[in-house]
């Protein structure tokens, strides 16, 4: 369709949903969809910008003049359009904001770019319902009409006093059954969450979660009603949190996608294989210290990779399950108890995995010393993993270390070590060798 | 405070937000709970209720005759109750229903239990602001005015014709900007985004991200505009699902938490670690086939770990992308391409680890023989492993089977399995014995 031009095209899309558009852009290289873009209207194109994902839209950006980004921005809600500008480099973005012909949304872009990125005043919107408590009924739904304009959505009606200070909200059921005459501060509900512009984003999606909100003011460091925040971006922010700490469990340390480029993934991939790599080194070299051990009960080193994958299992599992209770903040309790708990909890599944263990061996081999020494070490090990899969992740949270990072590749590699190197004691010990 | 009883509490606790009587409530122990339930009013606790963990709810409802259970259900939206009566046994579900004032209510809850659990019917409420197509905008207003004292929230106010099918929906701006005599069909929007009470929960959470909705309208068979679903209920959803993909990856079958009990993180971690033991063992067996060769040449076995812990470490990078990308709808194009990039990408990583081990090998024992076939025995294990970690998540997904059960242990053990396997063979082969 793109390559023979036409006004037909846009008759055909005009009636298409923006997300629709998007994917149709995802699917098209990017000189087509640039083409595209410039084709359609900016309310139709903008707002499948905000949806594409960001190589593609750098890309296109690129092709575009200034003045056609900044049609695209006035489209745009401050929030999303503070999004793309921040992806442009300083002297795009002057060259952008100046030819934005609303000077008051351009202003309200420029507030927004001056926020610190994980923080509330980022995520926010400017375009908000706004009413005074000196106002009455009539006026209010006068004004509401005037800068509903604006507002794409209408969550939530937010009062504030003369100074501009957030006091409470208003319930539309109020405004509707309330007499016209009635005074705004007779009415309004005194009682609002809300946040600072300097609240982090983990906690404005912790507060919207857990009080159920769909939108939440964000007030300035006096109190003053400066923007809002609605449960969409949100749900953006969580779906990446939750990604970002699987693919962190995965051994992938940026955020890439499947369709990225090899070199963009070798980048995420390779810095935990190395990892792995000198975990397996290290293995081997303390198995190396064992040689005349190892050369006369080689038998020991045939389970070695079994010891070194029970140990990462159970690692993982460990970390998982921490990380994941810090991440919803229901790890309560001190670490020493959670450490107990672990230990039986290990020590349980230890005694039944041991116990298999043994019995294959000894039905292998013949031989209940080696089958004994194996398992007893199996024993031990796992009870460590799991120990150390639990710990790590606490400690590093209390720094105030992300504890995602101890889980996958990381938490797995010293496992093996540690694990080895029990086992190759522990058989020393039993075999009395 | 909970022991001395007194009306104090209730003083103290009436301006408390439910959330965080919540909180409270996850603190004391189930008769303390039960307690305070009973004291306060139902108005808050219902909703406290909703925000407990299963497990607590479950053993405080257990405390609660039929009659109370059913106060408490009165005051919570549709959806919500039935997510709650759902948890009843058959009888006491019967009992709670007969005890329910409200009859509409009851006769709601009660449809709503009758949809399949991971459809849109399970998953929407009754409540909802519906207007007759045939309406002024004043007789609009006075009905909703009726209506909103049943629903907490005005998400969209949906229109209907005079059968009750869906039509569209009406913007509030518009509502607000126009004469009061204008007729509803007038001015409401003809294009509204809908589920039916039969769609997939997961497909409901796709359409709504996708378009950024914050309710949608569920229809039935016939169109009949039946209910509505939330952005919040979707919000949940999708974080179980990230959730529950994460614990898979980590090895963990079930959905436990860091709090449940010994016994329910054994069933769910178990499991997966018997997996690991039985690969462990099938690779001592695989080992145990090579004796000969090993005896001769032990320095290959202490490489062993290191080879099964990268094999699995690669398959579990791969996997978690293409199972993350599947989640999210963007793995497109055939399988062949995907596991060709893998291939070249499994390469490229694999030389560079490859190169570095053999330095390694060189370095410390000299020999070049075992460090050429150690190291490309690693190089090719990490292909192979790119692969197969690429493609078991795609076979799944085009079976149908969720592809996520093919991260974490399952993937890690094969590619164990797979990778002592080849490295043998190759240094068998290089090392020409």
């Amino acid at each position: 369709i793109a390559n023979k031009d036409g006004h037909a095209l846009r008759e055909l899309l005009k009636e298409y949903h923006f997300a629709d558009v998007a994917e149709l852009l995802e699917e098209l290289n990017s000189d087509e969809a640039t083409y595209l873009i410039k084709l359609l209207k900016s309310k139709i194109t903008s707002e499948a910008l905000m949806e594409l994902d960001e190589d593609l839209r750098e890309r296109i950006l690129e092709n575009l003049t200034p003045t056609e980004i900044a049609q695209e921005l006035e489209e745009l809600d401050t929030d999303d359009a503070a999004d793309i500008i921040a992806e442009l480099d300083d002297k795009t973005q002057k060259e952008v904001i100046d030819k934005i012909i609303d000077e008051e949304h351009a202003a309200d872009i420029v507030e927004l770019l001056n926020y610190d990125e994980d923080t509330a005043g980022a995520l926010m919107a400017k375009e908000l319902v706004q009413v005074k408590e000196t106002w009455t009924v009539a006026g209010c739904v006068r004004e509401m009409r005037r800068q509903a304009e604006n507002v794409t959505r209408v969550h939530s009606i937010y009062v504030t006093n003369r100074e501009g200070k957030l006091t409470g909200r208003l319930s539309l059921k109020d405004l509707l059954t309330a007499s016209e005459k009635t005074k705004i501060s007779e009415i309004f509900i005194p009682k609002v969450d809300y946040v600072t512009v300097h609240t982090d984003n983990e906690e404005v999606a912790r507060i919207m979660q857990k009080y159920d909100l769909e939108a939440i003011p964000v007030v300035d460091e006096n109190g003053v009603l400066v923007g809002r925040i609605t449960i969409d971006d949100i749900v953006d922010f969580i779906k990446e949190e939750a990604e970002k700490d699987y693919q962190m469990a995965a051994g992938i340390s940026q955020d890439v996608e499947a369709d990225d480029s090899i070199i963009a993934l070798t980048r995420a991939r390779l810095p935990w294989l190395f990892l792995g790599l000198l975990g397996g080194v290290g293995a081997a070299a303390i198995m190396g210290g064992f040689e005349e051990v190892l050369n006369n009960h080689a038998i020991l080193l045939l389970f070695t990779p079994l010891i070194a994958a029970m140990a990462g299992n159970v690692g993982v599992q460990s970390s998982a399950i921490i990380v994941q209770g810090l991440a919803n903040d229901d790890v309560k309790g001190s670490i020493g108890n959670r450490l107990i708990k672990e230990m039986l909890l290990a020590a349980l599944n230890g005694a039944a995995l041991a116990t298999v263990l043994f019995f294959f061996i000894w039905g292998w081999k013949g031989t209940i010393d080696y089958g004994l020494s194996i398992s007893v070490s199996l024993f031990v090990v796992i009870i460590v993993a799991g120990i150390i899969g639990t710990f790590i992740p606490l400690f590093l949270h209390k720094r105030g270390i992300d504890p995602a990072i101890a889980t996958g590749p990381f938490i797995t590699t010293s496992n093996d070590i540690f694990g080895i190197l029990i086992y190759l004691y522990i058989a020393k010990l039993i075999l009395g060798i």
